[in-house]
This record gives structure tokens, sequence and C-alpha cells, in this order.
């Protein structure tokens, strides 16, 4: 921790300023300038709260130089790691993870189709929500359990995991028993009561970035699933909230090799949520490989005309075989970079 | 609902979206233009899921003219609604509430001291948090249950209300017992299970913006709460995110007349949060007041270089009492606008 | 200058970091940490550019304690500056200063009329856009150095100076001839051409923050004009972008207690630009005011459902005339805070 | 232009409402719903001010559906366009044009240097700027029109044109002797006097994207320069201000295939600026392109420790000759989609 004092500060107030530190049981060093002095904080053992230190007189800024994440940091655990769901492996060095299936399990012949047809175009892992995330609470809210029954016997039957997202600690329980990964959706990244209890189980998570979240809080929300014991965490970039509304929100590809560089951990990127636009989502999912994505979560639907949430942004069998077909071909250019 | 047609649309691509808007049960009326048509949805009783026609051949745009909320909004309830805890009641045409306290309750001791010096100044409710949302593991997480106990004692002692933050369901039980408002922090505006859960209860709730949730969005969260039954509910404006990092965040006092001009419930302000820094709390609280807050959630702590969080932003006893008097000043100017 | 290392730096690239320093002709100072260390920089007499070390090997990030804005710094120049405009003078001690007129000159008549209504209720400087900022090339551009003579004539013909903006440098000669202050807009803010000719006139500047600027690019703007040689700059909030479309733009009022600390010069508010909204800026407004805007800038139009552009925005003869009688009534509170 | 009426609008709200859009010229068409009413704009031609009408009674909003731009739009010129500098094509079915340099021209010996280096890798255009924004005024501002010299006499001597931006209209005439295209700055992107005055020349545009510029805003930008007449326009995406700070600006490559879709004209990607660290520019040049941008324009600087500015985000000959290598490895890929 760096703490900056104003131009003008007095000789008392620096003093007082490295008793504060040295309550806090660490050791201060001044560190001189023609400007003005900076203290720093020597002897922490990770982040410091600055509370008692920000507003005292003579004091401009305190600048954080340790992270609030540790577990997930790459200083700490050089070696990538990788996370497996039922026999299918994310991370440095394995093939991209095609996640794939609608929005909402809406019927068991609706998912038994898109599980057929995304297994069929190479998709790996399948997707499909049975508690709903709305804005509004007048709109369609998901299955529930009987949504999770559909989607396991659906991905049974052609072979491959499901992915699932929890909304709430209570349906953990019924989450298990049917599912193979759990999705933190992006508005509960920091429901930090649930990634405790996400936390304590022995499930691959699937955890989505918050539309306004930083990278350093990103990292901070799987440090409480790491903090509890649970490892087997994928990240998922799905855009964050920006100006611009011509896409339903900015995806930050670039955070897809920083994330890399910092954490040990594997990330995949969502183009359907981050564009909301069907037309952008073949040419986006491209683009978030060659950027370095583990993998891809992409809707898909059998109809998307007649899709209960997400129609706008679900690829079709056709759209989706078609860009399975050009991942396939780009996959020797991605193992060589 | 409208939907615009590129410039180039067909004749063919305009009836098939005619067509798609009759399949959802309504009826469509179109504009021409010179530059394009754009084709109106009627009789649509609220908000459309747009998806099955936002992807039709030739459509440019949908846009929304029905809202994602109808309970909270002044159009359907024109008479301004007021919210009462415990004898204390926010809205229009009664004075202005000041929430005061620390940010968590630390000790009996420590809670005790401030209800005893906000109550003096003129705060009405107590506020203290024994559940604490924070961005990394490692840091102090609160009391839990003894920390609600040690809050109600404390405001029973100087007999005014208090007020506490719920993380998850669970605790929804205990916080009943001890409290008289419940409030749903901003990284908890679109958890959407909790939302539902707190509008079965009969407590009022003080519900907090999202950091990057737009007024549409925050109004749509208050819906939830409404459509479960519970219409005891404050709006809390506590500043957003933005790429300003001058302050905590960014505070958004323009959403206060427009909150009050579109919805009906009472709108208060955290100067606290929004600005992160003690210098700036008394100005933006006087400035929230002239705006038109029904009133004010503000940090205090008995000894703010102590605080186990956010220090930097309490008011210490002296600058409350400074604020509260300054307030009464202001009082018959804010009677009269 | 701090320069933080990786956790796994190596002794050796601690050193090349610290010859780097020397080689920019500082000292450097190693702060060991547990996790990592930092390198303190000392002797630089202002901002480093950080590009020769930012990427040397074993550096996790670069720290600036300086700021890139000396002269406008309240560090530098302790006591609290006043502009003057032609006897109108804005600052600490002073009235607040109200600024108000059309968007733009669109006749002699419209402005002459418009002076005199703003003057009756109490502005003391006019406005009105002689050269204007349009997004799109097809909207209306002004009326010119003929707009220009309208303006002043009625500004004396009432006895107020006028204040208009410039768009681009050779206008400044036309402008000094007529106008008593200029104003660079939000989209020139960072013009920096403009700038360096602005800071070299010997007349009053109206600078006005940029859509997406910073508070420290704010103030690094008007340190052109300074470093010019012209102290004579009133700076002025008006909204930044945000993803809140609610509003035109988000006021972020808390800049104003802040720009109050950090510098000397002073800061009005523009309440029309902010908001977008008629209905909006009269309660902004004094907002503003009791935020420490040490002056407003009103957009006020004979007529806004005739104006060629921003009448949503536009305070009525009637609106303007209430406002001022509501801020002359709040004037003996400002003074008191 | 849809006009949404309150739910409790009156019918002579109604009415007054239509009466103002025929004083404006235009026919209106009443949409009434079960909640409000909405009426249409029948009869313009392009955009529609609408300050007259927003703030009447019974308004609750007003949307716009024609775009502030329209040659630039796809509607109206269906074909792709391509832009030449001198034999260098830029556009659909032309291979990705590679535009490198410096930031700065900062001696004859620099500039010379690099021009060989980026050619011999594949570079087809040399950039290098005379006249520098930079953000605080004690920065280096470049070398003037003895850099234009340098810069073109590096161009010449290996066989490739020149970009360079300009900051103010006085330099063009210099700018034009010198260089092969003009290159106007993101800060400078709604300098609309500016881009009247490129509008006006015969020369190739490079147009970057403002900073808080939305797609629409970007697009009525380059509106500007087709309205006087000059197309030959090259857009360029270079991140986009965010709350996010991991990175020096949020790379909003989504808006590449957007661009394709909405205009005719070229899009390039500046990844350097965009991300501002060296690490990440490799990674992200291939996802631009594969995003479907029709060219980069890359930092490259002979020695970047050295450099005068932006020396952290370019590239080494090393780092660039691998790059485009690599870009070479992948254009039948790129073909193909």
């Amino acid at each position: 921790m760096l703490i900056v004092m104003h131009h003008h500060a007095t000789v008392e107030e620096i003093e007082a300023v490295q008793a504060a530190v040295k309550a806090l049981g660490f050791r201060s060093q001044p560190i001189p300038g023609k400007e003005r002095t900076a203290i720093g904080v020597l002897g922490n053992q990770g982040y410091v709260e600055d509370g008692t230190i920000r507003e005292l007189p003579g004091v401009l800024e305190v600048i954080h130089v340790s992270k609030p994440y540790k577990l997930v940091s790459r200083d700490f655990h050089p070696c990538s790691s990788q996370v497996r769901v039922a026999g299918v492996g994310f991370g440095d060095g394995l093939p991209p993870v095609i996640i794939a299936g609608p929005c909402s399990v809406e019927s068991a012949h609706q998912i038994s189709t898109a599980a057929r047809l995304v297994k069929k175009a190479g998709a790996r892992i399948l997707r499909g929500g049975a508690f709903k995330p709305r804005t509004g609470p007048h709109s369609f809210q998901g299955l529930g359990v009987e949504g999770l029954r559909y989607l396991r016997a659906a991905g049974d039957e052609v072979g491959i995991p499901v992915v699932t997202e929890v909304m709430r600690i209570s349906q953990l329980e019924a989450i298990c028993r049917y599912a193979q990964m759990v999705q933190i959706g992006a508005r509960n990244m920091q429901n930090f009561e649930l990634l405790k209890e996400v936390g304590k189980l022995k499930m691959p998570v699937l955890l989505k970035r918050g539309l306004s979240a930083t990278l350093e809080e990103f990292l901070a929300a799987a440090e409480y699933l790491l903090a509890e014991g649970n490892d087997q965490v994928v990240l998922c970039e799905r855009g964050i909230r920006t100006f611009e509304t011509a896409t339903r929100n900015t995806l930050d590809l670039a955070i897809v090799p920083l994330v890399r560089e910092l954490s040990h951990l594997p990330i995949i990127v969502d183009p359907s949520h981050a564009t909301g636009r069907r037309a952008l989502v073949p040419v986006m999912s491209k683009a978030a490989l060659v950027a370095g994505a583990h993998g891809l979560m992409v809707e898909v639907h059998p109809a998307p005309e007649t899709a209960l949430c997400d129609g706008a942004q679900s690829l079709t069998e056709q759209g989706f075989a078609r860009l399975m077909e050009q991942i396939r071909r780009m996959l020797p250019m991605l193992d060589e970079s």
C-alpha cells in the first residue's frame, strides 16, 4: 500500500500517518519527492483496509498494491489449471470446449431436440436454464426442477454433460443431483452468500462476469469459491455494460488474454449475451477463440422464432452447424499461436 | 411496441412481420415513411418479448413503448405512496427521514454508542450491517445474528427503529425478528429470488439501486416486490459505476426528481457509498434533499479511524451533528419548493 | 511514481528497473513487501512518461503519484481564484453567477427578447451560440458572425456581458471582438490546439468538461490554458456519458466540491445539457448551488416550442423567473455553509 | 419519429401534439394501445429535431426512427466502398491493410529505421505523428512540419504511403503536401469544424472513433466528411472508455461486423491504443481480423524503451515481424468466412 501525501502536508501529518500504519501492525517507509511525500506500507500479507488512513489530515490518496485475490492469481499458482466436467476438460493445451443449447428449458421435447442438434454439430456440453433471471416479474421464469430433469435426460440421451444456472441457495441440492456443472450468472457474481455455498460443493462452476464488474472484482469473486475449497472454476466473459447500446452489452475480448496472464483459471466467452444479436454471434465466437478463450457458450434453439426467451440471439441448427464447421477449420491455427 | 423496417425491406418482409405480430395475438399497424416503414403493435397489455420478431428478415430494430414495470408506475397509481417504518414515515409532504449509523455492527458497545449519538443529532432510523457483502473473501464479514441482536437493542435503547441488509434468503427470518426495515443492497438488486421472498414479507424494504442498473431496471426490481404483495418500498440512489474514479461511484442525483415523476414510491439518497469520501458527504447530503430526496442514509461511526469497514466515508459525531443542524435550517426552504 | 513488481520478479529484473529509472535521471527506492517488491521513483518534478518502464520484465504495474496538472492545483496555489467577466465575478465569497440565454442565436429579435427576459429575472451574463456543434451535418449550424453581432447588441442593450462558444481557431478573432467570455465546449475539451490558442488570449474562458473526461483530464485541459498564460478560467460540469439514458447525460454533482478541494479555479454547473429535460432543470440548478457551484449556465428561450435547437431543455420566461426567485430565497442558506 | 404519450394523456393533449407535428410540416398517425397512445410521425425525410414536441403536456418520450446519417448508410448505398491510398486498397474482397509505425516521429533516423522494419515485415502504410495530442501541456508535442518531412521521406525510401494525424485546420495544407492519408484522432471525432474542412479535401481519411462515441455518433461524424464531398473514408475502432481500467480502453470488436452491416465504408482496428499493453496487441490484432476488420493500425517502434510516447504499447521489430507472419498464415482462413 502506498499513501500519497498532499504537497503541503506537514511533518506532523506525515508522522501521524506513520503512527497509524504502525497501529495496524505494519511498517512504513517515507519516500520524499520534490512535489510531495509518499509513504510505503511494508509487511502486510495481502489487501489492507484503508479506511482508517485515507481520511487522515494531509493524505491525498491511498494506492493499493496488493490485490483482493490470491488463490486465483498466477503469481501464487504459476501452472495453468484444468477443469474437468464429466470428462470434458477446459484449459491450456486442450481443444476449446463449445457449450451450446437454448436459453431456457421449455419442454422435454424442445431440450431433447436441442441436445441432439448441438451434439451432432460438435458441442461437448449442453446448456439450458431451469431457473431464469428476468428483469421484470411478469416474464417467463423457467420450469424449475422439472426443467432440470428434462435437461439431464436430454444430456444423457446424447451422452454429454449439462450446465445450468443457480438462482438461489435452496436450488443447489437439485442442481447437484441433475447437472454436472453449475453456472453463477452475471447478476449473481457478487451474491457472496451464493458464492460461499457453491464454494463448498465438489462440482465444477461456470462463473460469469458481472455487468459492471472490473477484472479485479471478477477475480475476487472467483477467490470466494477457491477460498471455500472449490477450485473447479471456469470464468466466463459475457459483455459489460457501457454507454454503447448498439449491442446488448460490450464484449470485452481483451480481458481474455489478460485473465490468462493474471490467473491460472480457464476462461471462456459467451458471445450470445454479449452481443444480443444472432448475426454477430458466429463472427465474435471465432474472434473469441483467436483471443485465447478456452471455450464458448453459445445459445442455440431448434426454433428461435418461438423461443420463450432470448430468441433474437439464438443460433438456428444450420447457423450453429456452420459455425462449428468454421471452428474446426480454425483449430490448427489456434494450436500454433 | 414499434418495429422499424430496413429502408429496402420488401412488401413480403413487411407482411411476414405482420403475420408474426398476429401470431402473438396482437394487431399491427404499418406506418409508411419516406425513408422506411415502421409497424406499430397494438393490443398488448404490457411488455412484449421481441425475440421472435427482432431477427426476422428486413427488421432494423424493435422499440419498446411499454415498460417492464406497472405497479410501481405513477401512470397506474397517480397518488404518491407513503411508507411507514414503526411510526417513521417516508413520502411526499413528510419531513425527510435521516437514517444513520455505522457500516457494520462491530460490538454491542459500538452500536449502542452510535445509536445514542445519531439519535441525539436527530436521526430517526438506525442502520448497521450484521451480514456484510465484501468484494474479497478475506475481509470482515459481519457479526451475523449476534449483530442483529445488538442492533435492535441499541435501537430500542434510544427509541428508534433499525434497518439492516439481507444477504441471503435464510437470513430473512432472523432479520424479521430483529429489524423493522430490511435493506436489499446494490449487489442484490437483481437477485430476483431474494426480491421474491422479500416481496412476500409484510416488512418495509429499502431497495438500493444496482451499480450498473438503469432507472428502468431499478423500477423493474421494485416491481418484483410489489408483484409479490409488498408495497412498503423505499428506493435508494447510491451512485452508479462510471469511468470516473475520483469518487467511489457517481452519484446520479437527477434520478431523484425523475423517480418522483415516474413512480409513486419514495426515494432517498446514500451519499456515503456514492462518494466514498467523508469530506463530500455533508455537501452532497444537502444537495440530495434539495433535489427532492425523501430522506438520506448516512454512515456515522463513533470512531471512524477504527472502523472495520468504510471508515473513510463515515462521519464523526461532530460531523454528523453539524450536518443535521444545517439540514434543520434548510427545512423551511425544502417545504416551499 | 511507484513501480510494482510481480510476485516472482527476480533480483536481476528489479535491478534492471532501477537502472532504467536512473537512465531517466531519477533516483529509485525499493520497498520490499511480503508479497512483492515495489520501487519508488524519487526526484521527478511532475508527471513522468512511464512507457520505457511499464513493459520491462517483472513489472506488474506503474502507478503515478504526480498529476498531469500543476498550475490549476490548489497544492501550488492555495488561495481561491476569482474570475471577472466585465465586472461580473466568479469565485469563493461571491454570489453565484447565473448565465442564461438560448442555445442558439436565431435572430436579432429572438436574442434581444431573450436578453431582456433573462436580465429582468436576474441573470448576469447572456449566453447564445453563433457557431453550433451538431451531431449530424444536416442540422442547423448557427448564424456565425452575424449571430455574434446580434448577441453583443442584445447584451449591450440590457447591460450584461455575453459568452459564446468557439468551434475553430479562426473564429477567435471575431469572438474576441464581440464577446466578453469565450466558451470551449465539451466536445472540444481535448482539442489541444484550440486550448493553446485560447490560452494566449486575455479573455475569460468557460471550459466545459468533456463527455468522457475524468476529473484529472478536465483539470489537465485547464492546465493547457494556464500554461499559455490565461488564468481567467471558469470550469463547467455539464454531465458525463454513462450507461443511463433516462437523462441526456449523468450530472456528476459530486465533482463540484471535489474541484473546489483540488483546484483554485471557480466551477459552475450546466443543468440544461446535463439533464436534457426542462422539468429537471430547476431542481438540479438548486442542488448544484447547494453542492457549491459558483454559478449556473441555464438555457432559456422566449419560445422553446419554436427553438431551432435544444428546445426540450430550455426554460420558458416564467420557468426561469420562478427559478431565479427560488435561488434568491436560497442565498442566505448558501452563505452560511 | 414516434411520440409516446403518458397513460393518462387526455384527448386534448394528443390533439395538441398532432397539431405540433402538422406545424412542422409532417403528418401524424395515432396508434392507440391498451396502456397508452403513441403517435407516429410520417413524411419526414430524415432526422427531425424533437425539441418542440418532447416537452408538450402528456408526452412521455420521443423515439427517433430515422438516423442522423444517410450517406454513410448501407441502406442508401448497398455496395461496399473501397478506399485507395496511393495504390493501397481498403475494403471487402481486398486483403487486410496493415498500417504500422511509431506513435511519434522523433527524428529522421528513427522514422527511417521504423519504415524499413515495418515495410520488411509486410506493412503497407507507414504511420507517424508529427502533431501530437497530449493530455497534459508539459508532455512532448511532436516535431511539426519537420516531422512531416521526415515521415514522407521515410515512406518514399521504402515505397509505401504515409498517414499522419491532423490537430488543427491550419495544419491541413502541410499534411496534404506530405502525407497520402490524413488521420482524425479520437479526441477530434466531434471537432465538427475540422471534419468539414477535411471533407473538402480530395485526400483519404482515417477517422477514429471517439472515446465515448456511440456507433450512431461515429457514423454521423463520417457523414460530415461525406456531406462535404469526401467519400474516401476509412473508419477505425480504437477502444472506448468504460469503467474497466485493466486495459487503457475497452476494445469494442463487435462494432466491426456491425459497421459492416450498417455502412458501406471500410473499418480497421487499432489494438495498440485500445489495449495500451504490448503483450495484448498481437492477440487482439488477430481477433480483430477474424472479426472482419479491413486492416489494422499497429504501433511499432525500433526501440520502444526509448520512445517519447506510448512505448508501453509499441511492438518491437521482432514482435511485429512475428505478428505479420502469423497474420499471413491466417489469410486463407479469413478469405473463406
